[in-house]
């Protein structure tokens, strides 16, 4: 099949999907579990083909823990398949209710958004949750997994499709594409794929803008910041710095860039740096900075930069409209925390910081969709429409505008015969 | 200015905008509303202008009809944004909270997209009903107007924009583009905008999201459909048919392609067409049409057609599902109607068309932000992710995820000493 006719199918899938009823997708996702649990040795054996080419190319170890799926990772993911059960539907709701004259109903009903494309890393767990929240919400999906998981992903998609088929989804519903040429078609495909969704750097999700009319939502590098306010509890400042820059260095919630309020900055940043470089950190520094601790000077460039290692940027400002300021210029809409006892202070920061998660006294690290308590999520969106922050089910669905008439005509209440009431209406 | 400083400083701007309270706004939105009357006669005289020059220009009555700016239209808007003060705020309202562990609260918050470039046509009152919009939910603005109403834009967003500033807003909140030119330039500003709205024709709006990365949300053009099952009230039927393609013919939600069930046909077809020829309508159909009442062949090409005009393409089909699968392949997403009295019909037809309106035994043309009871809107929506149809201020915010602690870092639970407790939280 060309990826058009896999686009396609998936299109004419995503129509018969749209009217699933919630009990036939709960039955296509137990069946997915079971298919999982029964296939697991398949799924293990495929990746070990897949982590023996890893091995042998010299792929770095943070990659090869990533591309590891055992039989640890396979419980983890049926685990996650279940839990899906246990969600709400998020289509099929009615959102707003309005009667605009007898007999005249309006209802907002949440509906599945239709075919979405999301490109992803090395996991081969992701293909199983975005693939599964994809049925959930009833959307149909074309997946592109990186490369070194080629022979995982194609077990795992081979096993979700084939069950959730026979449990009676339409045929299609999910694709597996497999190499760049079929990202780049994929993208032209712009009358039959509503959503595109790429995990990887930003210059990466621009390359998908610059090529596809199809709409994206950004799931891009986070350049998220803490700021120690004037007013901060320091001890608990340096605890969650370190947290935030620390206990996951590789990924896009972790801490890259460190505001200090100028009247603390001299009593807070000797055992902030004690305590980070301690934990192996390398630390960069503005002038200010630097006149008090020992770090390398900053360039301009890393107020910009996305370490994902084990690397912090420190700069001293003046106010905390000037550490907002830096954000909203240098941050990436990800996520951003003030430390402060001061509430007016918190109040003022998460309201004037432009990011998709804002915090105030706790670690960048819980924005994540697992800890936010909504299940699984396909991505953390950078984007300022349609969903932000960790996407979970409800990202997943946008709406459309049912109306029940009994003949109602527009002349009548253009001419002035007959008058909107315009009643709200039980959501029922 | 150049129009990257325009946008900068709408930017900017933004950031204020979004933390001023509801209160501020209105107050904002009653200056305005104060200033438009105070200087009436210098936009009346303005429109004059415009008035003049297309008539000179030979310009078609429907375009000088939607140019001219009278005393009646300029109560009109008036009224339209003294309404806006009664709508509640879209921004600040909490979608959603949850407890993620004791002292650890985590909050989802409407709050303004930001900075919105939105492209229209010749009516003058549609940059007061969007620049209104734009200030009740909070977000900065750069409009594109046409360029016929080029005297009239200049008066109206001058008063508007001074009006508000000296009622608090922040300075270039609001800010005319005037040139071709300066939309090219506009859509470059990907850092600095965050969405486009074109309303226009599908072509133009292609020709936006060729030439942008920045988010569009697409008012296009309207294919909309009637379809008459086999069970439908005749007489309530040709009354709808008619009311959707006569009421209005030059707008997006006025019917394009009349679908009919074979079973049926022959009766409805003959009085369906006298009373659309009574009405100007000129008739093109499919071979099974043009065998029961005289129209002329359509062709492949009259199924993708808007026409805006006293023109109706008409097909015989098989079934309800021949008529679903027509309309998703050639409709544009925008507003579809079935005739039945068959409830287990149209739930199906609701279900499996994919548009953004979905109607049942009335008129496409009540597809309106004021026939809905949204108050005014930016224009109709046939994207398919963030919002969809009518776009009133709902469509022009996002949220946030605030999260508040005490000092919690993710160590703690990736370390399994803390557990999360993910309870539901009211939502004040």
């Amino acid at each position: 099949m060309t990826i058009r006719e896999m686009a396609r199918q998936a299109k004419d899938a995503s129509v018969t999907l749209a009217a699933l009823s919630s009990d036939s997708k709960n039955k296509a996702l137990q069946a997915v579990a079971a298919a999982l649990r029964k296939c697991g040795d398949d799924i293990i054996a495929a990746n070990a083909i897949d982590l023996e080419a890893a091995v042998a190319a010299g792929l770095p170890g943070p990659i090869l823990k990533r591309l590891k799926f055992d039989a640890a990772k396979l419980n983890d993911v049926i685990a996650g398949v279940e839990s899906l059960l246990a969600l709400s539907d998020p289509a099929g709701v009615t959102l707003a209710a309005t009667e605009l004259d007898q007999g005249l109903n309006l209802c907002k009903v949440s509906c599945p958004i239709g075919v979405i494309g999301v490109i992803f890393e090395s996991r081969p767990d992701a293909l199983v949750q975005i693939s599964t929240l994809c049925l959930k919400s009833g959307n149909a999906a074309l997946l592109k997994g990186g490369s070194e998981a080629m022979h995982s992903n194609r077990v795992l998609a081979t096993v979700i499709a084939e069950a959730a088929e026979k449990a009676g989804l339409p045929t299609g519903w999910l694709q597996l594409l497999e190499t760049r040429a079929d990202v780049n078609e994929m993208l032209k495909q712009d009358d039959l794929i509503d959503l595109v969704i790429p995990r990887g750097s930003n210059a990466f999700v621009k390359y998908i803008m610059d090529n596809s009319n199809i709409p994206v939502m950004g799931h891009a590098d986070g350049i998220c910041h803490a700021y120690v306010d004037d007013d901060a509890d320091l001890e608990m400042a340096r605890s969650i710095v370190v947290d935030s820059k620390c206990q996951y260095t590789s990924v896009c919630n972790a801490l890259e860039t460190l505001l200090v309020h100028r009247a603390i900055a001299a009593e807070f940043l000797p055992a902030a740096a004690e305590a980070l470089r301690s934990r192996g950190v390398k630390l960069l520094g503005c002038p200010d900075t630097c006149a008090i601790i020992a770090a390398e000077p900053a360039s301009e460039q890393d107020w910009d930069t996305e370490y994902l290692d084990y690397i912090l940027a420190i700069k001293v400002v003046d106010s905390i409209d000037q550490a907002i300021a830096h954000i909203n210029r240098h941050g990436s809409g990800h996520t951003d925390v003030i430390i402060t006892n001061d509430e007016q202070a918190a109040k003022r920061f998460q309201s004037l910081v432009d990011s998709g998660n804002v915090f105030w006294n706790c670690s960048t690290r819980f924005s994540d969709g697992f800890r936010y308590g909504l299940g699984a999520e396909v991505g953390i969106s950078t984007s300022k429409i349609h969903a932000r922050g960790p996407v979970g089910l409800e990202g997943l669905v946008i709406y459309k505008w049912l109306l029940q008439g009994s003949g109602q005509v527009v002349a009548d209440y253009a001419e002035g015969r007959k008058q909107f009431t315009h009643r709200p209406l039980p959501r029922d």
